[in-house]
């Protein structure tokens, strides 16, 4: 029996079950068998999805144009510790209905912020016990924690690089509660998502000190969690702009470069959303590469953006070439260090049944699954990971591998490339790795 | 007489002279005054005005769907190493016409790249003797010279980056000649732009690997010239994309970020594109302040892109309000490193009088300049710098100042905060800051 | 004494006067002086500057990813009825210290919607009494109204063109209280903006069926309020996207076809919002140009958007070049018809000072004055319009004119072809036409 | 033996045949059965797949940036007619390997424009005769003809939009004769592509002047063809820029909207690109909706963009899940009306082995083939179509139908919406919709 609270959220709709790829059910996965072993793997060891706990129980269909169109029939009742009891309720209820293992949070998903610090202190210790106890009887996990510091108007002009240090302060001092709370529930990773750590105009702006600040912030953040005994990673969730004009974790490649200006690499390591890679201008399999490639791809965010849409419309994913090619880079990284696969995507305003929220995370489920497994395939049967090496192999010996092992330097290569004289032109096949991946979807 | 080969090739336009912000003569700079002081500086010594040999001199309004429309007198010979000599003698004529001091090249820029690399060698030695002479004739000097490893076939797949090690070591061949030439021409500055270094599908790249070369390959470069005695800056130019679908020098934070981690960030600077920028997703100021907030604000390409149109457009600057925002940054942090403003821009296709060059580089000169004295303004007599710094002041002292200097850990952090209370909100005052900009305009 | 109400809102903010450009109060207006005579109008008569009911009294701030930060002492009052009357003396007393003559609003902005459609009618009926003795008391008047057929659940799946003949009769019943309410207040203009006209998944949609349920609603909308007496024109506001997906209205051409596919040409034309026009791919100018060839040029929303953000920012225009360009377009065109220049703009979510809203207005209305003055310049005293004439002049006579008039067929035209030989290149100058417009700045 | 010419120019490469899908030979087609039959017509039928003569034939690799790295063994030799020959009989024998039935042609990808316009008109007469046999021997016909009215420099303000009237007459004579070389070929349509149609800036153009033009210049084209006795369809291909900043053909519902107003609807139809599609902010489907649902859906060109990158990179399709949303368009539209499939694609810059292009045509081929399949099942096995009839069924009787026939008026809405009082919301279920899709692939 997956609901642990007095009510039934979700009625009508029983476990999410593996039927296999032939099945019509729109409610059981086709491809998503969480026992199936894949390069040495369990699906649900591969992906530990999660859902996460603003999107999926706390969003409600409003927009920048309109009002809430979904009812969430646990927050009827106003009492804010009720409330946050029920959504708990909701949230174990449909995370076990979807027979997922995580869920992902940030402080004031758990329960509404309250008048004073002090009072959200009290609440936060509430839900912690609460939540401690769901966890228990349902066996279902904290992916990861965070503070929300970016809804909240005191941030508006920033959190670790608020211009105003009581700003700063009051920052550290969420983000303190949210630790513990992380810590408490037995999360096994922390983000850090800087909505507002950036500008809305440079001319009003000190980007070098904000910067500092916020490079300070963060090492003090890890400090004070690896004292009260966090061994988790600390990620960083990249966003090029939005809500801010431009914010600072603007890619993986900006990212990663700000926290070896300050320290943090070895602590650090990003957590990658489809969506923000894409409006950064990357593909999603490039930030994972990026992020794999400094050993720091430490969790993902599942959804995918708009082609033609300039916002983060935060969709579920459902493009399975797109997902296999990221599921290449994904297999060849080993996966993911410490976190998985969260579906911070939502559905649609206009989808307002019950169901709906259910076949969404089937949708995605099942795409990265179907993914996985392609991957893994063109992997382990096709020619294209020997294809690729092999055009690298002049390094692999001789010359080439002098070169990478530093023993050239420009002289000795303006001899060799005197002696080669012009060279015959190497195809890069694009086409042909292209039809290898679509052979396999 | 600014004419030094035998031939006038810019007939019946004179050197070009500073009239006044008042002058209606399109052939006259109204504020580009070469020896005007400004914040300590000549306008001349603030922007080393620089030419682009290959727009100004080699453009020929082609573009991907269509044929040349612009001619080039000094083509006309087709021997090569004649038109070189004619090129060389159109482009002094120019520059001194146009009352600068600099060019900036590429070495096939100068003269046309040999059937084989001897003949190429050869080709460089004797122009650079015949520019040599140039230079001592006129007193115009070279920016910054680089070599053009995009445009030849065998860097199709890259070139410090090429998975073919024979062409890594042809690319370094090619690059030690036109740091040979940068040298005995007393370039100030040599930049690379890894147009090809980076990938056109990530299905058949293995970017750590082609990070790892172009890491080793700019380590021996500068090794390679400061052996030569070249004491100036090393460049990087950031450009995200095109001809590349992905380039890896994606913009100042990813190319700051890959300089620190191969340890060449004492010896290279950057170089920033405003069209490049803006491609990137930043502002043109966003990348200024980036650079300079690392110390690494070595040399500007001046131009614009095209806010509807998601290529290299490269049109002269000309919208005042942009420039002015990024003279600000360009004035607090002391001007650039080294380099200057290289007018990397073209006519448009359809610009075919010989007054339409001269016309843009008078138009984007003194739209600099224009911008230089306004921002000098806004700094020295309005409110501007003395508001923004307002905003910051709660770090000049007390706990402010004790947290920046790393004395405040997250519980003394935690313990502020609670004291404090909930806090007043303090207005950005963007709007404020917009008009006040406006004002000075 | 400006204030209407009871309380002052804006306390310690006077009326805002022409001080002349070379004012420093930032509390003043330094180029829009109403009475100055410029193309022989008046500065007022040429804008009607008009101030938006919605983002100057109803914006909070809030954002997609925030709470709001701006205090909007007159919504306190939790009476619906109350507070639309403190937010119309809120509106009358800004409007009224600005010096502007107009406002713009939505249904709802007026007063909050009911929870009944009897009970909004009563609600509307009431606060048009109000603000006809407050139109009365000013002088102020309505530049336009509108229906607000977005914000509410029941028109997430469109509004016009929902799927459910149910919601486009309720959006019928809406828009005939928003006209009755328009023409009671004398209102110069009716707008429709299609938010939600469009889609968000074109798999569900029938875009054909969709179309032509709007166009019928269009007309029997035009069909009532001919019928009440309604006089002016009625407006289509184009905007590509956002919130959905894919609105239909997507830009001036797209929309100004669909206008004469059914019909509606004749009572219709468009009302241009700039952001909505860079959202969509196009300068500002261009779209009042192609609103202006078609005698479609009806009204403007005055705002930027953000070149390196892809959803509407809505800020305040500040960029001197931009709107010159724009203004060159406008007065060619002998300005707006029936319309003016609302301003659609919204101050940034941490613009939190009460005077921050002043600033902005006035900033935007001095950039639109220095604009249309140097517009003005460049058309009467520059050789801006008779270069751009000039171009044209093969057309005015012989040969070409017949071509216009139609006299001549493809035969003549081969035979004039074969006739003429290879043709001289004519330079299109556009570096000189860029040129020009900077002289004038 | 499909080889016509003296010479075989792809070596090695034998008939393109279907394998099925379980096929991993490279050089067959595993989805793409020419004689299969779907949804009443066979595969060869539905597609009419099109060779481009220009990529395919013409293009070399070459890129903005680089010179060309793709050999064309034909063009080899420099004179011209001879080599207009060898490309023919690579054309023919490229697409008779490939088992295509058609090719589209500019005029003067046929053969090279001579020195004058005899010149020209007589190369081109040469190459009908010989081109005639060759369809002759082969059974290959021509899809479409056009004029390169874009390339030329003579062209750089536009052909029937130039300000100078002889290039718009020297257009027209081009135009006549590229008209008079598709009747001769049999040419099943006839293409226009406004490449130069537009602007490079607003600030010298008339672009109400050059939209007559372009309109009158249309309809004598018209009517000098009909009178040569063509049947077939005029075809606009619409793109929103490049090479121009703005093209008059910005996207379907501009180009629809312009051939009503000049009276063209009836003669012209719509060539719809993937990649012009996109650069507009628009899906594929999208513009194929827009056609479909005024008739004038008349051929397509495939090929992809890239999501990252803002200009027309015209790869070969390749993803599934967007081919097969697009198939659910053509599929309901009755497919193209008078053209067909034409790949105007291009290999990568890169890709410079010879079974490259035939890689991508196998390639793209495949995914069309697949998305059809796909497709059809959708439309006849799967609840897709009566769930998206279904959301319009109110408007098929009652009240609902009532108005569609426009016989309420807006006082009968609102006394429907009165009496209806609120409404259910009724879910888009986009995520079934998506899911749906992905149950076929």
């Amino acid at each position: 029996m997956v609901v642990l609270g007095d009510k039934e959220y979700y009625k009508g709709i029983d476990k999410i079950n593996f039927e296999g790829k032939d099945s019509d059910n729109p409610l059981a996965f086709r491809y998503y068998n969480p026992e199936q072993i894949v390069a040495g793997k369990t699906m649900r060891e591969h992906f530990k999805f999660a859902v996460s706990y603003w999107y999926s129980f706390g969003g409600n269909g409003s927009d920048v144009f309109g009002q809430a169109t979904q009812t969430l029939a646990w927050n009827e009742f106003r009492e804010p510790i009720q409330a946050a009891k029920n959504r708990a309720d909701a949230a174990f209820e449909f995370i076990g209905k979807m027979g997922f293992g995580y869920y992902c949070f940030h402080d004031h998903d758990l329960v509404q912020e309250g008048q004073t610090f002090t009072q959200t202190e009290l609440r936060l210790a509430t839900m912690t016990d609460y939540l401690k106890e769901k966890q228990a009887a349902s066996g279902i996990k904290a992916l990861w924690g965070a503070a929300n510091c970016f809804s909240n108007p005191r941030y508006m002009n920033g959190a670790a690089t608020n211009p105003d240090f009581r700003v700063v302060a009051r920052a550290a001092a969420q983000v303190k509660l949210a630790l513990d709370t992380t810590i408490a529930l037995g999360g096994e990773s922390y983000v850090f998502w800087g909505a507002r750590e950036g500008y809305l105009s440079l001319l009003n702006t000190d980007m070098k000190r904000e910067l500092d600040h916020m490079g300070a912030f963060l090492a003090q953040a890890r400090d004070y969690a690896r004292e009260q005994g966090f061994k988790g990673n600390f990620l960083i969730e990249p966003k090029p702009m939005e809500p801010s004009k431009h914010q600072y974790d603007f890619d993986c490649a900006t990212t990663i470069g700000f926290l070896r200006e300050y320290g943090l690499e070895k602590d650090f390591k990003i957590n990658i959303e489809v969506n923000h890679a894409t409006m950064a201008q990357h593909s999603f399999p490039h930030e994972l590469e990026v992020a794999a490639m400094s050993g720091m791809l430490g969790s993902i965010d599942a959804n995918r953006g708009d082609p033609q849409n300039g916002w983060d419309t935060s969709q579920f994913p459902n493009n399975i070439q797109d997902v296999t090619e990221a599921m290449l880079v994904f297999l060849k990284a080993g996966g993911v260090q410490g976190g998985g696969v969260n579906f911070d995507s939502k559905i649609r305003r206009n989808s307002t049944d019950m169901e709906d929220v259910f076949l969404a995370h089937i949708g995605g489920a099942d795409v990265f699954a179907r993914a996985l497994l392609t991957a893994d395939k063109i992997i382990t049967s096709s020619p294209y990971e020997s294809l690729r090496k092999q055009r690298y192999s002049s390094f692999d010996s001789g010359k080439g591998k002098e070169f990478e092992e530093g023993k050239l330097n420009f002289k000795d290569l303006y001899a060799i490339a005197k002696e080669n004289g012009e060279l015959e032109l190497q195809s890069g096949k694009q086409e042909l790795f292209e039809n290898i991946i679509n052979r396999y979807i």
